[in-house]
């Protein structure tokens, strides 16, 4: 028998989502929408000089490597975003200027300078819409579900240092927030709503699959010097586990936030 | 409403195996036994000291990036053990007198020193069985699936520098090992059945998942320093996802090797 290989699917078609260990047993969902800077190959690198594909505007160093410990710590689901946020920006709403964005910080993105409307669709509806529905369907998989996404942000920004390491981010459902900055551990600098906020648009992934259904919700911003090592991303998860399930205990018992 | 968390599971059980974009296309199935150098805490870190724990003894540094963007090149399935093969090496049978080794090249295990025959029973049906079904599911959901795996090499074993960069393994089954070396990068020094070979025992997930179905499998082993950083994995992943499509390409068009 000579062996049978399908060799069209090969190569053919990148992965534009991932969803691992999705038969995780926690009600924790993880949500990584800046875990890649992968840019498929059609759109030319989107103009950008090599050092730039990579820096931490085109993905969120480190976030995907917690991730991925946090899911095996707490048996959770993670969906992950295969591609760069300049490509398309998971944590953003079509609708958003920052969707694929011209500039990001100080990076001149080529290929996203005048899109058209059609140009924005292909990419919502290749890039996004398998993200959205994947997030949905772990979701349905879980019993009262609990969004929490994991981000990192750059210790150095339009070359002002950020004190925060870790900011702890919600919109108006404070309840996961409010439990995880009373029991913050107390070696580090953690901050509410920084370095970013509800108001600079970074709360979409809550709005759109948490907030409407009532599942509890935090996105947590870690400064990406703390999570640059393989040990460095395994401690901080270990962290990151404790300290979210100390704050999940302290609502379930408590029926509110501590 | 009260907040309903199911905070039982959560922090109670760990992940033993990952199956990573189980909903992967291509009949690649990606396999890494050695993904992690996770200590269950109840081991006690089976008495290792810190610098031993994360040493290339208990995992194989940079195969799990590397597999991870394979996974995405090629839309392939993944799965991985989550713990330290010196907890349990899911790479071995449970006869083997490596599978939960007490010495590992120059690194005394001591946790694993005269285990009784009923800790080695529990050790295996914890971290074993579960790595066994999770694998053996994903090759049921695929189509004449292929068992790719990925593996890492330390450059310096006993002292001695190694000088090949990418090993091509194989048991009796050698075709598709026979088309990459075939089709092998003129760039890279890379050796059939090197480090190691079938007679070193490291061929078992090849002839327990793929042999005896007649499925392609190749096991593929990098030397670490050239998957130490983030940038090196990505190149090197879309150097082997190429590869291994040209070498299931040419088996599907010839029947045969190269």
């Amino acid at each position: 028998m000579g062996a049978q290989v399908d060799t069209d699917s090969i190569l053919s078609e990148e992965s534009v989502v991932q969803v691992h260990n999705p038969s995780g047993r926690s009600p924790i969902v993880l949500v990584c929408e800046h875990a890649s800077h992968h840019i498929p190959r059609h759109l030319n690198d989107l103009g950008l000089k090599p050092q730039d594909r990579q820096s931490h505007a085109a993905w969120d160093p480190g976030a995907l490597a917690v991730a991925l410990n946090l899911s095996r710590l707490l048996d959770a689901k993670l969906v992950a975003s295969c591609v760069s946020r300049l490509v398309y920006d998971c944590n953003r709403p079509p609708e958003a200027k920052d969707a694929m964005p011209a500039q990001s910080e100080v990076v001149q993105v080529p290929g996203n300078v005048g899109l058209s409307a059609a140009d924005k669709q292909a990419r919502l509806t290749k890039y996004y819409a398998p993200f959205r529905t994947a997030l949905e369907k772990a979701l349905q998989a879980t019993t009262n579900p609990v969004v929490v996404t994991i981000h990192s942000f750059t210790p150095i920004y339009h070359g002002k240092p950020r004190s925060v390491e870790i900011g702890v981010l919600h919109d108006r459902d404070t309840r996961l927030a409010d439990a995880m900055l009373a029991l913050a551990p107390g070696d580090l600098a953690v901050i509410r709503n920084a370095p970013y906020g509800p108001n600079d648009g970074v709360t979409h992934t809550l709005k759109e699959h948490a907030i409407p259904a009532g599942h509890l919700n935090v996105m947590l911003e870690i400064r990406n010097d703390l999570i640059a090592t393989d040990t460095q991303q395994d401690t901080r998860a270990t962290g990151l586990a404790q300290w979210l399930t100390a704050a999940l205990e302290h609502i379930s018992k408590t029926g509110h936030a501590a």
